[in-house]
């Protein structure tokens, strides 16, 4: 008994020993879990960052057509590899989710995410927005560039997109395109009189005042209307995109220069929403890609419009002829009038239109004596 | 005594039954532990892709110096901002680490990480490099980039740099420059003799062949070398810089078009090792956000020279002059001698030689009817 109770004191010492022990290390783990949670709130925030963002980008294009239905294909790899796949966007094509010219609307209203296409197709909503694509006579590609991001064209086009939920990037550009393709040769501004040509917006205006009729008919249907004779001319983009549609069976004579598309700069659109949904850094990454897609898809047009242009002359004989110059100087001086009615009634187009006139009177000189010069000395 | 027996068992029991509970809150914190372990797993994850790259990037350009030294740092926000800081490039001036034309070899050693600079000023030690940035009579801003995207001619210009562990990028454009800054008139090819002009490399060597001297000295002493008539010409960049420095005060006539550097080309360069470092994501951001950098330096030096041409010639007289079109066609033919000479001897200048003058051709054909048929059109 004597020893069970000299045991016992043990015992309790024993265990008084364990429960501390036991109890200081559930004290260190404790600390350690505070250090844990630190930890796991760096590793939430980091989460926060992994967060996966599915979107869906509607276009204008067929999925994957040449040029400008690529150029939504390398943004959104783009935007893939830089987010580590964070940001996955998925291209549509025209008709896939939203027609062609529904692009706007869907992207305006929340429907999806992102649209790529070109501002002067909704001309008819909002006129200030052509001065965002091309404007007859306007800028070329460096030029239009310089004045989006270096000349104040960016601010309005965002401050002209902003009731609409809608945040715009550049997203690409075709350089000059090609006056078109004529069953009829054009010298002089008589043989534009009852010239059916297929030549939409603006372009088409011009034509019309000049004792032409200009109709617009989808893509698809140009070659059709063009060898039966329904049409007697058309524009498209350039030799690029042309000898794929094989327009070079339809039509003799292909024109240049496209004086009502010097530069045509095409956008990728943002629903603000979704926009204000990402983080800075992915934020960052669709602004940086849409910029080197905007470059990107010049240089594309660039490299292929001249091996197709080869091929045209060379392998299909196809006769490319300049417009003659008082045809080009009347057709200056119409699209200078029409310029000038349109933005009278629209005072964002006014506004648009004082700022961008001022930069292409002086971009223009400073070309006189830059790119225009050393094309003509070289 | 029998009470204090009676207690210990008690006490013994209620140590071990706290014994028992702070154990299984132990066991408990154990199970808690290993979760914790897969997400701090998880964690360092994403801690491996949320490492932190410091790097350093040598630039051939006093810090901030504008246009040429702004584009290294709009590359490094950009990236900054598209990483979140996890690759932190620090842009250093000429002269702070390396001198201006340290910068090559600093990071084909690994003494910094990247450089910003033009292939050009390697052409001592590879003749063919200066292709890569501008030849004369060669290709502008608009083809420079088709023929590095889409012509092939990043893929030489990486095989190139292969032996130097050397990654580039095409990394800025300032356009068309200006013929430069005479203090006589050049009315023919007789007035170029004993001509003393700044005037480095290629474009020099076709003064020499013309009975000039071509000197080259840094662009700080430009100014005063002009003025005290120690030369009588220089070339430099193009109204923007121009005018930062000052020349129209120390020369009359401001000659185009700059016939010897139509669309010069700055490059980034990355060692290949740190290159090889970063993971797929950061290496996606540094392509692109180079690639964005390319666009954006141009679009500046559009806006900003087309300003400055305007300021050149309205408020400080400026006389701004053409050369003369047989002067142009001397140099363009004395220039093709030259190039031609320049290749025969390095087999690897031959083979970016072949794939450059082809592209040249076809793509001037092209721009004959696009960009140029469209400015002499406007």
């Amino acid at each position: 008994m004597k020893k069970t109770i000299n045991l016992m004191p043990l015992l309790v010492l024993v265990l008084l020993a364990a429960l501390v022990i036991v109890s200081s290390m559930l004290v260190q783990q404790k600390a350690g879990d505070a250090f844990a949670q630190n930890t796991a709130k760096a590793g939430k925030h980091s989460t926060d960052n992994d967060r996966h963002y599915q979107w869906r980008m509607v276009t204008s294009w067929p999925k994957k057509f040449p040029g400008l239905g690529m150029a939504p294909e390398y943004f959104a790899e783009a935007v893939r590899r830089m987010s580590n796949g964070r940001l996955d966007i998925q291209v549509h094509g025209a008709g896939e989710i939203v027609p062609a010219l529904g692009v706007f609307d869907a992207v305006s209203l929340g429907s999806v995410e992102m649209g790529h296409s070109a501002a002067y197709y909704w001309k008819g909503k909002i006129p200030a927005a052509q001065f965002f694509t091309a404007i007859p006579f306007g800028l070329n590609a460096q030029e239009m560039n310089a004045w989006l991001y270096y000349g104040g064209g960016l601010e309005l086009w965002r401050e002209v997109y902003e009731p609409y939920n809608l945040v715009p990037f550049p997203g690409g550009n075709t350089g000059v395109q090609m006056g078109g393709w004529f069953n009829r040769e054009i010298n002089s501004v008589a043989d534009l009189q009852n010239l059916k040509m297929r030549i939409p917006g603006f372009g088409g205006e011009v034509l019309n005042r000049l004792g032409g009729t200009a109709v617009n008919i989808p893509g698809g249907e140009i070659f059709t209307a063009l060898q039966t004779g329904v049409i007697d001319a058309t524009e498209w983009v350039g030799p690029y995109n042309d000898l794929t549609f094989g327009l070079h069976q339809a039509a003799q004579y292909y024109y240049y220069p496209g004086w009502h598309e010097a530069g045509p700069t095409l956008e990728f659109t943002v629903n603000k929403k979704a926009w204000n949904s990402l983080p800075k850094d992915l934020q960052a990454i669709v602004e940086i890609a849409a910029r080197a897609t905007n470059q990107n898809m010049l240089d594309e047009y660039t490299a292929r419009n001249n091996a197709a242009l080869i091929e045209l002359k060379e392998k299909h004989g196809v006769s490319v002829r300049a417009f003659p110059k008082d045809v080009l100087r009347e057709l200056k001086k119409v699209s200078q009038q029409v310029l000038k009615e349109q933005v009278q009634s629209d005072a964002i187009s006014k506004k648009v239109y004082e700022n961008w006139s001022v930069f292409r009177k002086n971009v223009e000189q400073y070309h006189d004596v830059s790119e225009k010069a050393y094309y003509n000395a070289r």
